[in-house]
């Protein structure tokens, strides 16, 4: 009789478990109080607390990003065995409290770090620009010796023999990579659930979603037990965990960063006749994002994929703001037409304007505001992007789940469901409904392009945006399984955008304040939007993180993460205003 | 009753024979003694002798290639409208000899040319890298007001409501459009005959093919009609008429020279499915090749479509080669494993590859020849490109045709039938096997991939190649309606590689020596291609061109027409041994 998939499970957890030194195992204490209740559990500060840690590895885990472990790390000011220690032990307690890792391999990773330091210390150089830096990595990339089972009970026990693109690269930049983290069934979820590894919670609210399909590396670096994550993103997958952790993440423009290799449940084939997914980062700050875009950049990384084009970091650089008098030009988008931001979401963007137009940083970080409405393209993004996503109708999933049986998570089960594949025909249409869309919001970017607020008076008439401003999502960090569209993410998967989430605040008490406008909803999706405002203790979103997405034009990932730097700088005024959330 | 295909046509070629002057018709006397028999016309002459030209005109368009001509525009030495005009006659002339154009705009032209005179005159500055430059396009492309029918009877008398994206910009770079040049009914056809245009013949020998399917293009710059053309390459479109008319070509990566907006006669949305066609010039000289693609490059062209990439020209010059102390490394490669190239071929092979390692350049531009052998992937690339090209299974042609009811072209008419169209199983493993196929070969490039010659020693490691040397086809230039396979140029279109054709020398008597190996053809396509060897009157091929194709890694467009720059240097001896076609 073969083995059921529960027997997989738990087969598969007890590995994991395996891996975990007894001396790291929490005391029953420090334990949450449960799940499953309403209590809202904030776990973030049970690994400082708990005894396991020493100061020295706090102080690691802590009080230096990912930019300063490896400034440490290239002077021989940190031993990298140091730094992956305290972020093997760390991460071990994460995955006691939050259930973030899939694959743990922190023996592999502290031989690999004493190596690192051994040479350090015979050439006095690093391997490269992420000598010894412990780098976590979603579940679906492959490392070899290890599962890319991607939650999936059919999957497991049947190690990678390649590493992905990404992993030989960040591997020849000098990355020590430690363990994978949890994904959602299907990674088409936005709640990292599966029945292989279970549920990742949100560390800072046990209640809310800890999102997904990235969601364990959302929790883990939350829990400051990575310095620095990656995440893939074909629909939001990296946005949204950032969001709900309060995070900075970056989904990169397809070329950029190297994503062949991985295992992604689809057929060989699928993201070309689709949208493509792309790997990127998920930190705590915007520096570490940069800088481990930098690093990727400089390794030649159209050497690991052809789908990556030759260009580094450095030769970016004139991507960047044209000329330097210039201010950086913000395009504010409010809506994107077919989900109405609840009322604290409009508020944020409110607010985001109203500080940036009003931002007295010095004149080299000038920032000009345009309000935006690209409201009459939001359904139409929406549906191509959908139809797109729903060419092979789930048939390649359903036919992984059935192999051993499992059920489909909890988000799922309503909403997931075979399909007939869809005729060429419709594909065919779909790509070049896609390229329209692409076409036409070129002109978005663009002064007279029609999508400029009327009252914006054209000057020379050749101004562009350096960037736009956007939600995340319509509603606040929801409860666990509750989380809505993802029309404000997917759409730049679509368009094919750099895009990154930013923090700028937390949710007041004085933001459970305001309602809806009378009138219908303007859809179905809309409707249970307005659920998460109506039909809720509002309370729930009290502490959690709001932040805004910003996008960039095609490729232009520097440009992008430059512009969230200076943005970030200009909003620190609402951060501190909101009360510093620990994780801020 | 609907109007008959032949009516369409002769309305059309009378449109087109309207828009002639009546002085720059030729006298009778002047015109090729007939095409359809089997004497050898050179009409190459027949503009100097004429005396429709005047002696400046002659200068003009036969003593300054495109660079020239742009450096004289730009400085006021020379006026558009006299430059304009000169074009404009010489490629009536080609049109009364070898049936090159389609549409043709010579008033609008001039008007134009005076307009931009008159600019230069007030601002004493060109308005673009192009100011005032006469360019031919091919059909395919939209322009305001004129057909794009690309030859099929359907399509004729609809003018175009915009410019394709490539013609706006060329605009505003400053050059002047004055005609469409002809293409093979469907374009998938290497000799450009279509119903409604005729057939485009080639002015060196009237008895070879002019190529296709840009083939009215190569004809009206082999006559000198034009200093530069656009073609598009989706199989060696830009690069077959290129080398039958002893030209450069170049069929740039996707991504660099904006293509929307182009009346392709396919579904929208196809290309995403299948291979991008890109577009490209077609030139004298690998310098006017590159002054174009500087001039598109500086341009923006990204703004003008979503699939440019936001990378000008002048940024791509770190790609060209790294480090300025190493030579210019070069893989040879003689064979694609599918049709063995015939022995002149081969021996042409021998010989660039001998210049080459023998060269006497100046250090900064020494070359390192390696032999490469990519013979495994020949017939897995032409399959795979087969069947991506089939994909709709020629069934939008068909519609397209039957319309009027016109018959095929005597090329496809054995070739070209309804097929189903493929399942989108097909097509996503088709995709698949593409991406394979890409990875694969960015081995090639790299010592040690197992492509490099067993006999190259192994030096450091990490050597790479900055190009690839093979035949553009496995023939000389052969007679009319009988181009052999294609997969010589269609392998670096699937492989989306920049690639151009650089003319190396004449074919000469002694080259009707050598026979092929005894032992059976390794599979139709090669049985056929030694029919072009044994079943013919070899004395045909004498005096014809003979090209290699160079080729660069992904989107090293400035690379390659670098490398063809030097290489084209070193092959000098070669092209003045066989003494100067007139034409090179």
């Amino acid at each position: 009789m073969p083995e059921t998939w529960q027997d997989i499970a738990a087969r598969k957890q007890k590995q994991r478990a395996d891996q975990i030194p007894k001396a790291w195992l929490l005391p029953s204490s420090s334990h949450p109080t449960g799940t499953t209740d309403s209590s809202s559990g904030n776990v973030l500060d049970v690994p400082r607390k708990c005894g396991i840690l020493t100061s020295e590895e706090i102080h690691i885990t802590e009080d230096l990003d990912a930019t300063a472990l490896v400034a440490g790390l290239a002077t021989g000011k940190l031993k990298s065995v140091d730094v992956v220690t305290a972020f093997c032990k760390r991460a071990a307690i994460a995955q006691q409290l939050v259930n973030c890792l899939t694959e743990v391999f922190f023996e592999d990773a502290v031989a690999r770090a004493k190596q690192l330091d051994e040479q350090f210390r015979e050439t006095r150089k690093p391997v490269g620009p992420l000598h010894g830096l412990p780098i976590s990595i979603k579940d679906s990339f492959k490392v070899k010796g290890y599962d890319a089972s991607v939650g999936v009970a059919g999957f497991c026990f049947k190690p990678a023999t390649t590493n992905s693109a990404l992993v030989e690269l960040l591997l020849e930049q000098g990355a020590v990579l430690y363990c994978k983290t949890n994904v959602p069934l299907t990674m088409m979820a936005l709640d990292s659930h599966n029945n292989v590894f279970g549920r990742t919670l949100n560390p800072a609210n046990t209640v809310l979603t800890a999102g997904g399909s990235s969601g364990g590396e959302g929790a883990l670096i939350a829990m400051r037990g990575s310095p620095l994550g990656i995440g893939t993103d074909v629909g939001g997958s990296i946005r949204i965990p950032a969001m709900c952790n309060g995070l900075v993440g970056v989904k990169p423009s397809h070329g950029r960063v190297p994503y062949a290799g991985q295992e992604g449940g689809a057929l060989a084939g699928s993201s070309k006749l689709g949208v493509e997914s792309t790997a990127g980062p998920i930190a705590r700050n915007v520096r570490d994002c940069e800088m481990l875009l930098r690093a990727i950049g400089e390794g030649r990384p159209w050497l690991f994929d052809p789908d990556v084009l030759p260009q580094s970091w450095e030769q970016q650089a004139r991507l960047t703001r044209p000329s330097r008098g210039q201010p950086l030009r913000v395009g504010i988008v409010r809506t994107e037409g077919h989900v109405t931001p609840l009322p604290p979401i409009q508020r944020l963007l409110d607010e985001v304007a109203r500080t940036l137009q009003s931002s007295t940083l010095p004149s080299q970080e000038a920032i000009e505001v345009v309000d935006v409405d690209i409201s009459r393209l939001g359904p139409q993004l929406l549906k191509v992007f959908n139809g797109i996503m729903s060419i092979d109708g789930a048939n390649t999933w359903f036919d992984h789940i059935e192999t051993t049986g499992e059920p489909l998570s909890p988000w799922l089960a309503s909403r997931l469901r075979r399909r007939p594949q869809k005729a060429l025909d419709e594909v065919r249409k779909l790509q070049a409904q896609k390229l329209e869309l692409q076409t036409e919001f070129q002109k978005v970017w663009k002064e007279g392009g029609g999508y400029w607020a009327k009252d914006v008076e054209i000057t020379c008439g050749d101004r562009t945006l350096d960037a736009i401003i956007c939600p995340v999502a319509p509603h606040p960090v929801p409860p666990i399984d509750r989380w809505n569209t993802t029309n404000y993410t997917s759409a730049f998967n679509l368009l094919d955008l750099p895009a990154g989430v930013l923090p700028v605040r937390t949710f007041l008490e004085s933001d459970t304040k305001g309602e809806l406008p009378k009138g219908d909803p303007l859809n179905g999706w809309d409707k249970i939007n307005q659920g998460l405002w109506n039909d809720i203790d509002r309370k729930v979103y009290v502490g959690s993180v709001m932040s805004v997405l910003v996008v960039a034009p095609k490729l232009m990932d520097r440009r992008l993460v430059e512009s969230m730097a200076v943005l970030g700088k200009a909003l620190a005024p609402l951060r501190e205003g909101s009360g510093r959330a620990s994780k801020l």
